[in-house]
């Protein structure tokens, strides 16, 4: 009985289709992540359940895949591993773990799966490619700075042009809320219904904020606050005297002078709406959008207390995340891959019509690849028509016609398939011919 | 408390130089690959339990990892997804899944991890990658010949000259088996002892013979008929009347006569004593092996019969797995990744002596990277010695100092860290001069 062919719930197969775009997307972000002098790194897909535990909060913990034991514990239901919900929690252990091999700053990117246990829904996966870049050991500025101009060099080469860094400061955020008298212990809950600005709108957020037991002036003053809006002398004018949150204003107005001499500049805008979770930010937090997406193409910020967690120091390190699958379902909807990532298997078809003609085939294909060709090979003897119909369906550009005929005349024919033209070529000239008749376009 | 920074027993991480080799090696295989038209396919690391129950053999199922059902179901211990025990299977499932997609001949390559636990030993790890080239669609000689081609160019591409492809053939074997006179019953376990000739030697396999109730007179031919020094004529004379083994043997020589017109010219040997596991193989058997190393760098064969399990059908198909963890390992061991490889994260190192320069540092790196360079800016003012030694501990070639010195005078002084010379250079020419005084390998 042939089995389920399905792929398991919310997980997916890459066709070589699929696989040519995200690699694409995945180079573009390498790159430029190279140029700014990150290095690669890459993590164990299974962990020790003990060093994902406590670190995802009650509703993360809830996602993580959990592994079964193996061996004489299996029939206990005892689980000792699980499966990378993040990169960053890896990212502390391989810092505590090898420390002494890293340099000082040690700027890493990192481009994984993850797997969560999420109900999957459109545009939401059970494994998906997280593509995180950290910076490590420097309170600098010129890390934020970094940061934001990297994630828009790399937006910029993959054809975004409408896109918006947004900022914030951990430190701007409280200090908006103490100045509008709300008490600490209602920050969170505050900043919750403050985060839903976007959608709901501000009437929306007046009710939510009402429901949350926030004073009604207090509610009045932070909607115009964390309007888009507000300039920087507003918000400045809002904190008083409360030094630390105008030192952190300060500080974002620096990075934005800074990415003014990067290719972020004109990108950022300072937000005070902008929330992101926050659990383990301490500084500066970072996110990018487009108009025509409801999420963010990317986000992140600063967070000084996480990365010592398994060597108990305090390292500090800014990260940015940018969302692999968002970023391809974008591209997809705005047909923005360029049109030699969507090519072809090959670049030549070998034809084949019967058992005398493989040497010949064999040895032309491994000439035609020395010089830097795909070439595919059909390979059993077949009609003419059926090679051609192949060659249509796999899409390559040119049909290498080697029959009889052409070996006795010591000759190739070659077809164009987007022309129909052939040319016949002689034999020992082919491999050589790479800017004539076998003109073809390399997509990789 | 901080946690273990351990990574998981059997588990690997790859800091950024470990990273670079793997690249490096992986990248050699995909060109080739892609040369012979091969596409890349990528499935999720995990599959439905069913999908894999059964198909690994009593052995192979107790290595599988399982993962606990979440949710409601997580307190009884039950499992519902496992990792990718291997790249065959699911292959098998999407060409099932997907046919209606794929071309009449599906030739993909795939590159991912795969997770067994096994207990863990040097070189054997519970999370490694495995690189496997598969043809789907024809029962063609031009399959194998192709098969054996490409793993030779990967090789060769990678710096190795002294490795062979053994070759030989399930018919084959049955036939030397049966001419013999070992019975078909016995026939598994006279090729268990068989496979051991390289291990124990000719007089370790009689004993093993003769214990698993093997006739000496059998032995003494079979260990005859083995050995390297048999060669075809040899064989086809023990053979005897049996079609189907002497036409595999002529099967053997098209695939050898075919592979002298590529890049597999001199490197394959029928060995009749190569067995590979053989369980599912129904035709030809391939093994790359070289001296110093015990196993194999990498083997495949003809398996008729596996890739319609999730279909039904019967779908001929070839394919062929290099061992990309051993490669890596004599590849060390031989000191043979070229010296680029093991490059720095950056090209060059842009200084920052105050508050004051971060412009100008970040403006120069914007510029450089622009011209292609990897550039790395010290994130936080300090002393030249200090951005000197971390220039050195990371390995950047230039240092560009921007003091304020050099902003004054409008220049900037690049320092060469291997050979210590100090030049200094106008800053409106610094970007375009990447001929001249940053004259820097690139090393991706």
């Amino acid at each position: 009985m042939p089995g389920s062919s399905r792929p398991a719930r919310g997980m997916r197969d890459f066709l070589p289709a699929d696989v040519r775009r995200r690699r694409y997307v995945i180079g573009v972000i390498e790159d430029v992540y190279r140029r700014y002098g990150f290095e690669p790194l890459e993590t164990p897909a299974l962990e020790n359940i003990e060093t994902l535990t406590g670190k995802y909060g009650e509703e993360g913990a809830k996602l993580i895949f959990k592994v079964l034991r193996r061996g004489e514990h299996e029939s206990s239901g005892e689980t000792d591993l699980a499966l990378r919900y993040d990169l960053t929690v890896p990212l502390a252990r391989v810092v505590a773990e090898h420390r002494g091999r890293l340099p000082k700053f040690f700027k890493r990117y990192q481009i994984q799966p993850v797997w969560r246990a999420d109900r999957p829904a459109r545009g939401r996966f059970r494994e998906f490619y997280q593509c995180d870049v950290d910076a490590i050991g420097s309170r600098s500025p010129v890390v934020e700075a970094e940061m934001c101009s990297a994630a828009c060099d790399v937006l910029q080469r993959l054809g975004f042009d409408d896109f918006v860094v947004r900022v914030n400061h951990r430190a701007l955020l409280t200090g908006l809320l103490d100045a509008a008298g709300v008490a600490g212990e209602l920050h969170g809950t505050a900043l919750v219904a403050l985060d839903k600005l976007d959608k709901i709108g501000a009437d929306g957020v007046r009710q939510e904020l009402a429901t949350r037991g926030i004073d009604p002036a207090a509610a009045e003053q932070l909607l115009r606050q964390f309007s888009s809006e507000a300039t920087p002398a507003v918000l400045e004018a809002a904190l008083g005297d409360r030094p630390e949150a105008r030192a952190a204003l300060r500080e974002l107005q620096t990075i934005m002078s800074l990415c003014e001499w990067t290719g972020a500049a004109g990108r950022l805008r300072v937000d005070p709406s902008l929330a992101r979770g926050l659990s383990y930010y301490t500084g500066t937090i970072m996110e990018v959008t487009v108009p025509d997406l409801a999420g963010s193409l990317g986000g992140g910020g600063r967070y000084d207390g996480l990365i010592g967690m398994f060597s108990g120091e305090d390292i500090p390190a800014c990260g940015f995340s940018l969302g692999l699958e968002r970023i391809l379902v974008v591209m997809g909807e705005r047909n923005m891959f360029p049109a030699d990532v969507d090519g072809a298997a090959a670049d030549i078809l070998v034809t084949l019509f019967d058992a005398d003609g493989m040497p010949d085939a064999l040895r032309l294909a491994s000439e035609l690849r020395a010089a830097g060709h795909r070439v595919d090979v059909y390979p059993e003897p077949d009609k003419l028509g059926k090679q051609f119909k192949y060659a249509a369906a796999t899409g390559v550009a040119k049909v290498a016609i080697v029959g009889s005929d052409e070996r006795a005349a010591g000759v190739v024919t070659i077809k164009d398939m987007r022309t129909g033209e052939q040319t016949q070529i002689p034999r020992a000239q082919v491999a050589h011919d790479a800017d004539g008749v076998i003109d073809v376009d390399f997509n990789e």
